[in-house]
């Protein structure tokens, strides 16, 4: 089986990174921004595919005029004129020599020459800031649209409604909240890294997903038949009959194991010599409530409600929030659910849409920061939490922290929220646990100044490892910096836990690092009390917990902290997952 | 005298943000990117002005069409082509409609409104990655400049020979690299921030700079006499004679200050109770040698070899380089001379055009990074600062470590380099001092690691205050979390100062904080042993040094470092420099 080409029997291999472990088999479902990718196909007489390219450009100009004037009858000249700028397109040199010699250089079909070209244009342009060159990606994708229907041959149409592998060229955090995740076995990406928001969303949902497949997937044909390796990486297009035995059989054999897991759902998170873990469950959608509670996870440890954003509309009010919150409370209730205020901007959608793009987004306007700028929007969902604390256990959770004026205000903010809602005579917890998210350097180097004002912390590992070492980790150029056992990092992970058991605060992990199970140990050894995971990761988690020894593992971390290279803190906590749970690492 | 707004005498002032002290009188020079402002005035007759661009446009059009017969006379029909987008452009309605509402809308010059459009759609295009929508900037440049010269009237020339005030919309590293410093008593921009690059070269070129001063002065009228006010962070436009005669006195009493100070080259910066401070400099370029000799600067602290990337263009060869490096060593024997390897990324140059633009570039691809993935380009620095070490006292330093494998693995090509040398009997310093930047909170966390493998650190706090806060130092919105006075920021001062002291490494600071002399007290507390800063800014810190008790200074910081809030540690740093050198401090 030989990678990224076919076989002799039709079969094609693609390998990107495993991102998310399990089997996936259906036919693929290409969506690229905007339009939809048509079939691609080579093609032998360039001449007459170019003509092809003309007919359905002069049948599109022709509708174009058509309906110019029928508007304009209707409606007046001044409204008609939209399609100026349309027909002004496809009368573009640049646009049409282009399409004509991507025909001719990569001799594929004229539908897929236009699509490939206008992508290049919309990619290009939808990063360019201005308005005006903005709403022109959209006349863009309408024309290519037009043409495409007016090709001389229907176009095949996926049919989502199917089970399906989602193939795209990445998959933006905005893009999930208003996904059908409900026929999705996979997910492939030309973008992305072991650390990217498709990744740590498939690990979460428990959905196979293999992502930087660099700059293959968007030229796939529609519903092709195909399988999804987690594990290994791999993308396999019209897989043969002995592939696709193999893999239903690999597929069972790891359903059992599984169901193994799930089914010790009720079992403590404890380890053999008697320390109890907390374990929860990381939700972006109130929809995973079910998942939640099917994993045994002791309630929420942390629920995104940024993830309430949709494109382009702004927070839900404070009622329909509070409605939200109530029903998630009460349906975990006695366990908690800490919500985590809004957390816009960076890699997620923005609150409002910013007049000037950030240089450094990563760097820039998010979090806490919005929320504290914003003080009503802020209190809104503040009050909304508090009314759901009368149903329930819920604590309030604040996000990038960096220094102990922002904690003040937030808590300045809840207690005139409080205050408001009691004026009101409207009922809730008036002693809400309140925590910080622990995610930039400088929150978990001043962990003892902050302790004081909080009454838990919950380390954001994502976050807290690429500030430390500066590397954006959805950046390829630097991924290989991003390490969870860098020593600076374990040791703001221990100074932070330290500094709360100080002062009464317990510490949570609750970024990726928490999921992997190879870092299980290290963690326990570092004292860690908490540990909230996606979901489906849960049952995994569990098991590992129950084969450790705290005692091992507080020495093994010991050892690390004093260990300069980050591959051997891997090593060590490596060593103990290897020697309690072999069957677990795959 | 009301800001932003005509006074009866028909001076103008524009409130902005001061970014480096002094004053400066003389017109402005305002540059554009691409090509340079036309004069704007206002408009009256709205039609008439809409008439002049139209006959422009056409006279423009005339000549094209007779270009293009010639040269397709000559070369060919294909060559003349290139004048057919240029016809079309000069043709497309969106350009022209919105050239016409801005003449309507702002009621200015045709020319001017033809800029601003021109502009806003250039800045834009600037930012795709595209390299075909890029090529097209180009082009829309030539054909915007051709229509300017067709107007009916002729266009004043700046003439930047001349003293001028530099008005620009923001000033990248990369341009001051070209620019010719010699006229300049001022920069006006637009973007840009306390902190932007264009204020942290003002300072340490000792020139008057006023930033942020938003979207008023690429409107500006060319040769404008103008005043800059780098105290209070005004430039006043057709000051008055009043006003002119006020700004010549202060400037004059500045200036007798500044000569006073500068007087003092020769005293060693020893504080009060005898600790001696290493005071070097900081430069960019190798022009600005005799500032740091005027200066009594003790060596070069900080040389950034970044600034002989030129746009578009690779590092100079080793020769090159080596010549450069040796005629910089040779005049400041016996004071050393400390070479920082290229820092190129983040927001500087880039050794290599980037295929895909990083969404985080101050995360990304930067610093050392670039020079471990480009072994053979790193080798030729260090082989070039070896060959230079022979001549003088040449130190050599890394940026932006994040761990111990870098350190090792930059060690490893050093010697590498030595061995090639040696190889070829070329002399070297075998024992050349070795150091690194600690910028990054990993650095500083795990400085006892790195402690045992160099020489020296040198703290660069610009980047050290931007990652351990997470907020990028140019961008306004979060501008007021990038705080020197930090506790987390101190702390990691200490802790690198203290685990340096522990191994016999010796900390200095080169970051903008060196220079901001009511933080001296406070980094002498700490126990920095070397400050390197701006060669402007070398007296003024040597005053402040010698104005300062250490014992004090170290009791000082023994209590900053317990106090939770950034303000509370900068009050007690500035009541020691108010006690002892108010009358630097304006």
């Amino acid at each position: 089986m030989e990678v990224g080409k076919k076989t002799r029997d039709g079969e094609i291999v693609l390998q990107g990174i495993a991102a998310s472990r399990g089997i996936g088999i259906a036919p693929v479902h290409v969506v690229a921004r905007g339009f939809s990718a048509p079939e691609v196909y080579p093609i032998r007489d360039v001449d007459a595919e170019k003509a092809r390219f003309r007919v359905a450009l002069e049948k599109t100009k022709d509708q174009l005029r058509e309906l110019q004037e029928r508007i304009a009858g209707i409606s007046g000249e001044e409204e008609g004129r939209i399609f100026e700028a349309h027909l002004m397109m496809l009368e573009d040199r640049a646009i049409v020599d282009r399409v004509n010699e991507t025909i001719e250089n990569r001799r594929q079909n004229a539908e897929h020459a236009l699509y490939a070209v206008a992508q290049n244009f919309l990619e290009a342009m939808r990063r360019v800031p201005d308005p005006y060159l903005r709403e022109r990606t959209a006349d863009i994708e309408d024309v290519c649209q037009r043409v495409l229907r007016n090709f001389s041959h229907e176009e095949k149409q996926t049919n989502p409604d199917d089970k399906h592998i989602l193939v795209a060229y990445d998959i933006s955090p905005s893009d999930t909240a208003t996904m059908d995740r409900r026929h999705l076995v996979g997910f492939a990406t030309e973008m992305g890294s072991v650390n990217s928001h498709t990744a740590i969303l498939a690990r979460s949902l428990g959905i196979p997903a293999v992502v930087g497949l660099q700059d293959a997937v968007l030229d796939l044909q529609a519903l092709m038949p195909a399988i999804i390796d987690g594990y290994s990486g791999k993308l396999i297009l019209n897989p043969t009959e002995e592939t696709l035995t193999r893999y239903r059989q690999l597929q069972s054999d790891k359903e059992k194991v599984r169901y193994e897991l799930e089914a010790q759902r009720d079992a403590e998170a404890t380890t053999t010599d008697g320390r109890k873990i907390t374990l929860s469950a990381n939700i972006e959608l109130p929809s995973e409530l079910p998942l939640v509670q099917n994993s045994g996870a002791k309630g929420i440890g942390l629920y995104r409600t940024e993830f309430l954003l949709l494109k382009g509309e702004q927070m839900p009010g404070e009622a329909q929030q509070a409605e939200i919150y109530t029903n998630l409370a009460k349906a975990l209730s006695p366990d908690p659910l800490i919500i985590r205020t809004l957390d816009s901007g960076g890699d997620k959608l923005p609150v409002e849409p910013l007049t000037e793009p950030e240089p450094n987004p990563f760097l820039g306007w998010r979090g806490i920061r919005v929320s504290l700028d914003r003080p009503n929007m802020f209190k809104e969902q503040l009050r909304a939490i508090l009314r759901a604390s009368a149903h329930g256990h819920v604590a309030v959770m604040f996000p990038l922290i960096s220094g102990i004026r922002e904690v003040r205000k937030a808590k300045d903010l809840l207690k005139e929220s409080m205050d408001e809602l009691a004026a009101d005579d409207v009922p809730f917890d008036e002693n809400i646990e309140t925590g910080v998210m622990i995610e930039l350097p400088s929150a978990a180097i001043i962990a003892d100044l902050i302790a004081p004002e909080v009454d838990f912390f919950s380390i954001g590992t994502n976050d807290l490892i690429q500030y430390t070492v500066a590397a954006d980790r959805v950046n390829h150029r630097v991924a290989d910096l991003y390490r969870p056992t860098h020593p600076a990092v374990i040791r703001l992970i221990k100074q932070t836990i330290d500094a709360g058991a100080q002062h009464g605060v317990w510490t949570g992990v609750c970024g990726e690092m928490a999921a992997d199970i190879q870092l299980t140990p290290l963690l326990l050894g570092l004292g860690v009390e908490e540990l909230s995971v996606g979901p489906h990761q849960v049952p995994r988690v569990r098991r590992a917990i129950r084969a450790l020894s705290h005692a091992e593992c507080a020495a093994m971390a010991d050892e690390a902290i004093r260990t300069p290279l980050s591959f051997d803190v891997l090593d060590l906590s490596t060593a103990l997952a290897s020697k309690y749970y072999p069957e677990l690492l795959d």
